[in-house]
């Protein structure tokens, strides 16, 4: 066996490392370093300027929680805006719903898009379906452009905004005026997820950025999931003006069956959420 | 900075890493290597045969969800048993009751106690209550000279029995007929508590492990708690044979303030237990 070790650091004295099989693509775009690589562990990944953003083995956890959990609370969602997701993971699990109408994608780098539908078929497989628009532009930029109330539900799928030497693009979609942006283009009853770090080792980060988020939401949660390949957990944080997600009324509990998901129930959803309340530190 | 890292493997091919600020103290036993370390990330951490034990900044999650949670669902709790523990950090917790009447500490490494009361004072503090009578004793061998239904609780506080090359005395402490022993020296409503490793990477010896509870307990729960120094997150394993952990009927919640602790609260261990339910994998 090689003795090839991927290492990444979540804080300045830690880090989690996992064993490389082999090295499928690697290229600096003009926003970032892509790598491709399968891994002993969990299949397939795709790094992002050395910080994992997927695996093979673990992915349809987050992508399913960061999808269908919105979808349960409101089912009359038709048009949805996604920020970063370029990996086409969060699009896969949008066009199982028949009534969504169109989906905007907007992932600032072109290449990653190029990189999920060669290498990660897994995830990038619906990015051709006709209800979705993918535009390579900064999300910063784009949600300014939008008239109000246009989407009922947006998806920041990013990559980290926060961690030792990130400077990704990703950093402008945490400011104020950005997440006041969001805000407005979301109907009244939209609903805003997205996916907010480690718990265990950005608890700071997570803390400040829902402290923001409550100057233009009534109600926030937090939801922890557990993702292996993400150090164990990561939390997605969910943001509205009308649902209160620690009382949400859920009359049609779904099935795992009847959603076509691997993972995901409206149960478990519900305890993520609760769960979600009690951070380590 | 030093450049000087802790490396754990959780599999061959998956690993966490954190910065090391000193070595404190450094020892082969008869029963494994002991180490204590100061690090950057957690404080202070107790290390056995390479792998982190406890943490100066997160152990008090570990052992307040271990000690509280059984203590909440029965408070008539009068004679209890550990198996490991030798840090003290278990013993802190349970002698907040004084209600409890003995505390009976089998753990083979006495070497563990006396480096625990000289480096760990923060664990190891009540290892000297009167109600504490401490073993240096196999375990597996103890609970063979216990007469029946002696103990009101069991907590099973060892080292790794499972992982890359995990050779601790631990490995008695998983077999069917330790199980089968300390289901005999517990009371009819006993309740049995056991550290059981990592959901994430540790999912199938976990499914095993309660496979095998199952012979000798009527119920059966497995509970999700956040350690951040545990690769983020951990498991806990309830068992009984007349508690059914998925319908508690808790009639005083009880506070963080009634209970003296800093993370614990009986509403937490509920959702701990209903989010136990959903395995990674």
């Amino acid at each position: 066996m090689n003795n090839i070790w991927f290492r990444e650091l979540y804080t300045d004295h830690l880090g989690v490392m996992f064993r490389i099989k082999d090295m499928k693509y690697s290229n600096k775009s003009p926003f970032q370093e892509i790598v491709v690589v399968d891994t002993y562990e969990f299949g397939r990944a795709l790094l992002l300027d050395g910080k994992t953003m997927l695996t093979e083995k673990d992915e349809h956890i987050y992508h399913e929680m960061i999808v269908h959990s919105p979808m349960t609370i409101n089912p009359l969602i038709k048009k949805v805006l996604i920020i970063g997701g370029g990996d086409g993971g969060s699009v896969r699990e949008l066009v199982k719903y028949s009534t969504i109408e169109s989906i905007d994608l907007v992932d600032i780098d072109k290449e990653v898009i190029e990189v999920s539908k060669k290498y990660l078929q897994f995830t990038a497989q619906s990015l051709d379906d006709p209800r979705v628009h993918i535009y390579n532009e900064d999300g910063s930029e784009f949600v300014k452009k939008i008239e109000k109330e246009h989407y009922d539900l947006a998806i920041i799928d990013s990559t980290d905004p926060v961690g030792p030497g990130a400077k990704t693009p990703a950093f402008t979609l945490i400011t104020e005026e950005f997440l006041e942006n969001v805000a407005e283009v979301l109907t009244k009853s939209g609903i805003f997820i997205a996916q907010t770090e480690s718990p265990s080792y950005e608890a700071e980060y997570l803390k400040s950025y829902h402290k923001k988020l409550r100057k233009y939401f009534n109600y926030i949660a937090p939801m922890i999931i557990m993702v292996p390949s993400y150090s164990g957990l990561w939390s997605l944080t969910f943001a509205s003006n009308v649902h209160d997600f620690y009382s949400l009324n859920l009359d049609s509990l779904k099935t795992k069956e009847s959603l076509n998901v691997k993972y995901f129930s409206s149960e478990f959803m519900k305890y993520s959420i609760l769960f979600g309340k009690y951070l380590p530190y």
